[in-house]
């Protein structure tokens, strides 16, 4: 009864055998914290069941969504960010926007991903429940996380950095996870450069702007954006879900992400995954 | 210089062993065919390089986009479609939706695939580069597809049914895709039942409604979403590329499928995957 | 040379023997103050200048808009709040939303205004340069003001209420508009029984909310809106700019206002004109 | 009992003699004609009335509304048209977008209308119930119209120049008002030059594209568009509704026109009016 097919990939075999999928994205609500530079979430259902009932009885509803690409959990394409009039390769930044889509780098040339995916646990090993806001995280806390947890990070991963920011996603006030007072953990130049070192292919973090934002600065320089989106062409995701994974202590997963393929645009929102075989 | 855990775990062996991926999705474009009944994709950068360049050079790139989630590809909630009243498992469709959004059955609640997927290849079964427009697909053409393959339906997958429809997707005349004067080819309520029965996950098409439309007729009658999404909480997938997987006779594979997490929707725009080893 | 007609038109010889218009609109800005209740403005240009230059040295730029309709300076259609399940005139105001418009009672029901039109400064009768956050002005301080003015409230007339509020509209803090914190000053039940015993055709104001807001209360009661909407069908303008017609004393003038016909809307933003003949 | 004021302001006794106006804009609903070069009107209610009751019974329903600014009746800013690399008055057309607004002839800087307003019905001239698609009406078909009406054009006028064609705006197929097939009637550079040597304000009519289109040619040149904006600096308004002032033979009014000031955009949608004193 079972096809030759099936015996014989070893994906399928594998997916039968039984998964475990750890959900990174965050669901998309209206009015989830995110930064005011991009237009936010916004739903409607146009027609609601009810509204037109057919003759035979059936109905439809249906959605109105609006969108920055850059709120909830999403992904950067190259084309996002520029350093001296520049994209990732040399393109010329502003030419390449002409006509209002950047067909080069755009989200649309992102391959989908399944890789290995890193969680580097930072707060695990600096032995706190989250980074302080305005925390720069340093190569050294990649280095000594990634060896403490053995995940060393190797090329092609998706690294995920957790700051533990992310437990503020959820707060009544959506203010403390965007963090303009606060600041926000994360990454800068130094620890970009020694994840561009290791030739990965994407890094994500828990928080919105994935760098280390220190209080009241704002995005006013984004070091981390330009060393790994125009310098070395590495992506970014931001806002993910990774406490889940933390709790699991799951440092070494399938990443499962597939951006929309939104022509031209700088970025998608995405539902990454973490996968292992269930136990 | 390996860790243990990926050694050990045989999702992330064979996804470095090397993986084939097929690219379902559709492009999302400005102007892409699509029933008038929804918003469509629209797509601009409200921020471009140059635009506003910080003291340090660095410059980021925006978007902002409106849709409806029912163009391009995408997957139908339970939500979706109601008859006489009720949604799948008996809810009160009018009362599911008050509020605005769909708490029970929008297309937040639908899990992440990855599943066992087969390709239903009508057409080369029938003899025909693509099914006319109008023809309803049967059960004895799936059957028939099915035994022909070697790639029996079973309980739990993704069932993807080509009609060849899908070539007319980048048509010049966006309206041939459409097909409201020829109509367009699918499975009615006959067909629907057959997968119904064979306790499929999800169902999908290279079409923009999935159903069957008789030349002219338009979207006055649904079937097959009523005994699929009502009666049987089966989902449904709609305008899905599936030239790819027919040309290269990929008839079984792993089905990816993650749909974004929009709180209370009827839908989703997805980008599945059909993933098997590289050769 | 001149015609016939123009001699006659007594409206025309008006026009051309010159008018004074004062705008009582807010320019329509992302990012400018709002409730968050509705989704913002949010602006954009798909096509810029060079983007596509035709064979002929032409070239066009267009826009793509995005907005609540209780955003910016606005009106309320009676559609708008409703009352133990009514609307104004008694119809149910579930069943006059069903298939997603108000249709009889929408924002496209609202004739254009040509009135007179008058405003009641009532910090310039309090004493005070504006009125404090929560303060709730009285019918005794419009009745008073109306008399102080020489301009009585008469039927059909639409009554401009400065509090003074609007001088917060373009502070760098947008929150201090929108007053969560401190309140916002605005009538009440009693005021509002009040021009509605004046047979008024519609009242505005130049906060967001019309209404008076306690000091950390929000929108948890809206009693002007109630008497005004649902129980005496007189529209609602919020948001207004009135502080150039209180420098310049113009109490009485004609109030020009249009909205737009957004067919079964609650709302619509407009840009309300006062005009007087020039001096 | 009547004021001071009201007796010496002449604009608000005449308003107060009663007025007729004419509705010249076309409802805004889901669907109607417009171009497919910019984003389609949509709305849907994210709110209805029982989704949420406060404790106090009461109740809000609100708006959600998408659109480009270049559908339904509206006017072009400035900004909307370039030639050979410059705005009207010479400033750079790409450098003037920077920023993504218009800063300088954006549709914000359109001052609201209230002036002589002069329709010029041309099928009444030519004797035909409306003109023919790919008609170009021509400057002595606009001498020929002012003459016989009785209404010379006068500088500082807005012109509304009738073809007849928005007969074709409510027809159960939309496509006719586009006329991509059939042509559409309208001026061409040379009566567009006619306007100008008068030094108009502002130039309207009952057509989407304002131009005489050919069969098939669609809007390969836009001629008057460049005379207008480009050269000349007057405004243009498009698809109104002119059938009723026709129908009445009123050739002379005061034209009240609003645009929104949407900060940097290139039109606006607009309800223009056509008034005269009540017979």
């Amino acid at each position: 009864m079972t096809s030759t097919t099936d015996r014989t990939d070893p994906l399928l075999s594998v997916v039968r055998a039984g998964l475990r999928t750890y959900d990174l994205g965050r669901p998309l609500t209206i009015g989830m914290p995110q930064s005011p530079n991009h237009p936010p979430y916004w739903h409607s259902l146009p027609r609601r069941h009810g509204d037109m009932v057919r003759a035979d009885g059936g109905s439809a509803a249906n959605d109105f969504i609006s969108m920055g690409t850059h709120v909830g959990t999403h992904i950067d394409a190259l084309a996002h960010v520029s350093q001296d009039g520049k994209l990732f390769g040399g393109e010329d930044a502003f030419d390449a926007g002409c006509g209002g889509r950047y067909e080069h780098l755009g989200v649309h040339t992102i391959e989908p991903m399944l890789r290995r995916g890193v969680l580097l646990d930072v707060p695990a090993t600096l032995g706190v429940p989250r980074c302080e806001g305005g925390y720069e995280i340093t190569a050294a806390d990649l280095e000594q996380t990634a060896q403490a947890q053995g995940t060393p990070v190797e090329s092609g991963d998706v690294v995920l950095i957790r700051s533990g920011w992310g437990q503020h996603f959820d707060a009544a006030d959506g203010a403390s996870y965007v963090g303009k007072e606060t600041g926000v953990p994360g990454i800068g130049a130094e620890a970009a450069r020694w994840l561009a070192d290791r030739d990965i292919h994407a890094a994500g973090a828990d928080t919105i702007a994935f760098e280390c934002l220190r209080a009241g600065a704002g995005h006013s320089s984004l070091p981390a954006h330009r060393v790994l989106l125009v310098e070395t062409g590495i992506y970014i995701i931001e806002a993910m879900a990774l406490e889940e994974l933390a709790t699991d202590s799951v440092h070494e997963f399938t990443l499962v992400l597939v951006p929309l393929p939104l022509h031209g645009a700088t970025g998608s929102p995405v539902r990454p995954l973490a996968v292992v075989r269930r136990d």
